[in-house]
């Protein structure tokens, strides 16, 4: 697998393997849904701390698209990850996470967010496992605790934060 | 007309007033569309180069939300503008991109882009006035350059850009 900055054009790429990775959830509607939360913005504007993996076939394998917070500069935010489900449980997702830690610890962060659906356990399971901490919400959901209305009228959330730790800027340095 | 930054809690009250200014155009569905155009990450992550406007009463009455391209240190970017219908032609939305502008320019930026729908006739018209040029694209609608699947499959978008010009960074120092 070859990891490249993004770009642009990438996020059709991006959006069509989603489908597809996603097992068409929620139909056309679901794939409309999935281009919103994805607008070419991302691909253009934070290429910078976005990581794109394709097979040497050229095949789209994985993806992270994050930023810096521009307004909480001790901040950085992962906002969407794939990995195509073939490779799934060899640590691709893990991977993409680090590198991403790496770049932003080095780049002065102190701290990384990221949010996830409630009732998505696996979501869950592997960013507590990965050294996210859950925030306190109002309500649970599955015993895990929710921000209400987090992205809109009924669009809950769980919401992740994790400390940049002097390992993960360790590991910066090495790369 | 009070001035200030946005926070993560401004996301539901300008969700509010969207339904409410959009004349709740595509009803619920719109709604939910409108909710994932604008996430809580812009009002967490892009405070500091966006802004919202809040009658004497704290009703809202108009906002910007838009960064600074980290990959792209040239650039800024409008990514979501809105005022009260009820204060509209009295320049205010021109106002909003008057000053993100002069912080723009003031920040380093040489061009800020934007988009629009093809068929907003108001809109490529108010962006021509203030100086951007449209992209040229493989098709035109209604005689417009359009973009055709520019942020997914059948999400067509007229492209802006405008270089920041000397005026503009004059009137970031003033400001």
């Amino acid at each position: 697998m070859r990891w490249r900055r993004p770009g642009g054009a990438d996020q059709a790429r991006v959006l069509a393997v989603l489908d597809d990775w996603w097992g068409a959830l929620g139909g056309e509607a679901g794939s409309r849904q999935r281009a919103l939360l994805l607008p070419r913005l991302f691909f253009q504007h934070f290429a910078d701390t976005s990581l794109l993996g394709e097979a040497t076939d050229g095949r789209l394998t994985a993806f992270l698209i994050g930023f810096r917070s521009a307004a909480q500069p001790d901040a950085a935010y992962i906002h969407f990850v794939g990995v195509d489900p073939a490779l799934r449980r060899r640590g691709v997702a893990a991977g993409l996470y680090r590198w991403f830690f790496a770049q932003a610890a080095a780049g002065g962060a102190r701290r990384v967010d990221a949010i996830t659906s409630p009732g998505n356990a696996t979501s869950v399971a592997f960013h507590t496992a990965i050294g996210f901490r859950i925030i306190p919400g109002r309500r649970t959901v599955d015993g895990v605790d929710v921000q209400v209305d987090y992205d809109g009228p009924g669009l809950h959330r769980i919401a992740f934060t994790r400390p940049l730790t002097p390992a993960d800027t360790a590991r910066a340095s090495e790369s």
